[in-house]
């Protein structure tokens, strides 16, 4: 038997500041533990302070560079941050994100910043499931910003935005044909357009390409948000103050006119959805250990029974 | 009101051969249709005869060309085929394969052929959802053999897969970096490899390359299927009577040992399976005209009450 988890002193320590508390918390999330729903019952009353900032893009736009730079200057002004860097592709845990953690390092030491990797390819519903769940721990950790980091690719971009607050997409020059490719996902999620490394050639035509194609499309009307472009060095700090204050904007343009509001909704929506669903499918699963799907399959294939009379059959007997 | 659509003489026109009647069936389907369901029980009784080919591989390596050289072969041998082509990417019905179907002309006044493009972006589910239930329609129509043709970009060369009896991956010559990168995802589904364009540099490379990686891995007891890998010329047909052949042995070594019957199986479970979830979670979406999720997720938001808490509740709300 393994101990038994005392889930309140957890969130407690955790609210205090105690790392260790903290790291359970988030690995009783990844290994979807039967403490999960105590954990997130606890947890609700503290959740809703958090600034949730989605940070997405291509490998090699520098997006660790860019993320250690945000947070130096959120530190700058007192604010607790903590980086969630979530790897789609990858199924290793932990240490999935090592190269990241140690461009990091500079921030190892510093009690208001805490860093953690998740990876999610191999686990129940990917993204969409874990990581709605570790965001709301940190939240309730009493991080002032988490920054949720992605590699933009697929549909992970698109579901980091959905997660965030406040959603940060990265370019680097020269990546002109991947904008063109990417338009149609890239365009609708970002909030801030950021072209770093800014200093290399094409960086103003990335930038033009950008500003061109954000003014395009529906985002027309008075009281629209504008998504900003900036031009960064993140490795020299460039530019970094400009989209502290873009993401300053946003959350003040979002919070002002109930967009935020909506958007947790939709998020907390699909969030319950999830996990009802998910509870479904395990009962549709475990109906006579399994073996009552197989049956209905076996018929299906025989041509006995169709798979819409199978479906209905199964929903019957969990009771649906 | 829509005319109401007589399904068993639609049924009954489509094995007739009647190529109206099998469209209008292909588009009950597509369009989710009220009718879907007594289309599915009607077909019932007719499926399970034809074989289900699937054809996946990157932009570029000659899919329309060497499907089309398939066609041609097996149309020599008297047998009856449909082509169902897939394209996960567009939004676009019908047209969206324009260009394949172009190519495909030389079928287009054969009676013995049956060609349909399918665009799955933006569908209840995409892949998994519209496109059994279509192979379902085609097997029933009395096709000997169905191909799925699908663009291999991220999951949807691994849903085809999953969805076929035989699954061929296409390759051409000088992607060896290609390969390598993608390495996880195409040896695992191949039941037969092509390298197609093999008249071009680096044919024999690349054959080579995926004949070391397809003996590497788990696949090394006694009877298990080894898949061949196969040179072609699709646009002169060199080769394609290799293929045929594969694709002949592939057949008989999944049926004569029970693996045809545990592969349809299990694809019967994943559709029996997504029908039920799908039907539930319309249940959970649509509860006091959808607001019902909506409240609860504003609670979650203000954090007096947890996501698994609210599942909990719109569970029960369902019956379930």
């Amino acid at each position: 038997m393994a101990r038994a988890v005392d889930v309140p002193s957890l969130v407690a320590q955790a609210r205090d500041g105690q790392v260790r508390a903290l790291a359970r918390l988030l690995s009783l999330v990844e290994d979807a533990s039967p403490e999960l729903r105590a954990v997130m019952a606890a947890l609700a009353p503290h959740t809703g302070s958090a600034l949730i900032v989605g940070l997405t893009g291509a490998p090699g736009v520098g997006k660790s560079t860019t993320t250690s730079a945000i947070v130096t200057a959120l530190r700058a002004r007192g604010e607790r941050v903590a980086v969630l860097a979530v790897d789609p592709s990858s199924p290793f845990s932990g240490g999935a994100l090592l190269g990241d953690r140690i461009r990091m390092q500079e921030h190892a030491t510093d009690p208001g910043v805490y860093i953690r990797s998740m990876a999610t390819r191999g686990h129940l519903g990917g993204l969409s499931w874990a990581t709605p769940q570790a965001l709301r721990v940190l939240d309730a950790a009493g991080f002032d910003v988490v920054l949720v980091e992605t590699v933009g690719v697929g549909q992970s971009e698109v579901e980091v935005a959905s997660l965030a607050d406040t959603t940060i997409v990265l370019l680097a020059p020269g990546m002109g044909d991947g904008i063109q490719a990417a338009k149609a996902g890239i365009l609708e999620i970002g909030d801030i357009f950021v072209v770093n490394k800014a200093d290399r050639d094409g960086a103003d035509a990335t930038v033009r390409d950008l500003r061109h194609m954000t003014t395009l499309g529906e985002r027309q009307e008075p009281g629209d948000w504008r998504p900003p472009v900036i031009k960064t060095v993140a490795s020299t700090g460039t530019g970094i103050g400009e989209v502290l204050e873009a993401i300053d904007a946003h959350h003040l343009w979002a919070s002002g006119n109930g967009h935020l509001q909506v958007r947790r909704r939709k998020r907390a929506a699909e969030e319950i959805e999830a996990i009802a669903v998910t509870a479904l499918r395990d009962r549709l699963g475990s109906l006579r250990e399994g073996r009552r799907l197989e049956d209905l399959a076996a018929d299906v294939v025989d041509g006995t029974v169709d798979p819409y009379a199978a479906a209905d059959r199964l929903l019957a007997e969990i009771g649906a």
